[in-house]
């Protein structure tokens, strides 16, 4: 049977939805996917993602992949389709051919995701979904201290919400933190070789709890070595959250 | 009697309302501004702004008035209580007292609005209520030429809708009219001393047609000229327009 699997980068506002996964009775991105590709197809079509994203985070690049029933469809045609069929917050930026032991999730090499903050007073409209909000203090020399500490090859547990089955090993390498502030814009750079349910959200809440000093850079060691999730380490707001990269 | 007259710059996104302006039954920028105001003041509070903004359009530098029933609050806690009680898509930026005779409409000497084109393929979903959206070929010098036409003081009737009740002169002066180009980014630029009702939008929508090569630029001082609605002006949507800024 000749290969129609299909890559797509999806970019999509998370606002909507109640994460990437179907769910009986709830609206989610892979929801809107295979419900447009069963219309387009008459047959049900299964969507693989890189890494499903939590209620209310966004993605710039995320990556599926789907096997087509048919080759009735020529792909510039598909493209134009789905973006007609999908909701606009839901974007196909690009679809190609892929070989068919491509897999979204199983030949990713590395992720980059972005965190961001608003540190003005006022939280403008066009942003109130795109951006965690937080006026005060902050220490940014602090906070990219942290990043440095969290940067490298780690034991993650501490940075991971249990998703309730067995991940095997909770080692990841985080191969960049950056922490950049420009005007009122607070922005994580996080790339790494995988990461564990809800870990960018954990590193970015305990980064901003390092900046608003309320402990020292000098604990991520301690943190990273306990081994198991501490109450000093809070989950940051999905709303702030983008799956900006997936590499293959 | 004590003026307790106030100025107030506000942001919003117009997506979820039926433009500023109180209607019955429907949600507007005026009826949640008064409705809270009311909800702090225990009384009915009216509100006065630049120049109402149609259903979709939005906001970065709306201008109001509206004079407090009471002292009993003060400005520093009547911006934090308005940001508290409005919906997330309207933001009150900048709070201050004005003198008795200044009114947000009558006072204004000048406004700028901007309107955005998208010209990529696919609309990217964090911009999909905030852009036109165009992909195809547009001839940005002859977009030019006729915003350098538009230039100047006219008399705008052909450019404008016919509001239903007496407006009295349709000469403005538009001061500014640029046409600017950046990745996919199209944006027009347009400064005067008033406008009249949809005029931006309906100058949008012919230097557009414009751009699209389906009139010239030399049509401009004869669509000027007839001085009534003309079917080759449309009028471009809504969702890419924004008051950007109002002089005072």
């Amino acid at each position: 049977m000749k290969n129609l699997r299909y890559k797509a980068t999806l970019a999509y506002e998370g606002t909507g939805y109640e994460g990437f996964q179907v769910q009986p009775h709830k609206v989610t991105i892979q929801g809107e996917l295979e419900r447009v590709l069963e219309k387009l197809y008459r047959s049900p079509v299964r969507v693989h993602c890189s890494g499903r994203t939590d209620a209310g985070v966004h993605a710039r690049g995320q990556v599926i992949h789907f096997d087509a029933p048919d080759a009735r469809i020529p792909r510039p045609q598909l493209h134009h389709a789905l973006n007609c069929l999908l909701p606009a917050d839901i974007r196909v930026h690009r679809l190609v051919r892929a070989p068919d032991d491509f897999h979204a999730r199983f030949s990713a090499t590395g992720k980059e995701y972005r965190y961001h903050t608003w540190r003005g007073s006022v939280l403008p409209p066009f942003l109130r979904n795109l951006r965690n909000h937080y006026y005060g203090p902050l220490d940014v020399p602090a906070m990219q201290q942290a990043a440095m500490a969290l940067k490298g090859e780690h034991d993650f547990a501490a940075f991971a919400v249990n998703p309730g089955y067995d991940i095997g090993s909770t080692v990841r390498i985080i191969s960049r933190f950056d922490v950049l502030q420009k005007g009122h814009e607070l922005e994580f750079r996080v790339a790494g070789n995988g990461f564990l349910y809800k870990m960018v959200r954990s590193l970015a809440g305990c980064v901003l709890k390092i900046g608003r000093g309320e402990i020292g850079p000098e604990s991520i060691p301690g943190l990273i070595a306990a081994g198991a999730r501490h109450n000093e380490i809070p989950t940051a707001p999905a709303k702030g959250l983008v799956l900006w990269r997936v590499d293959y």
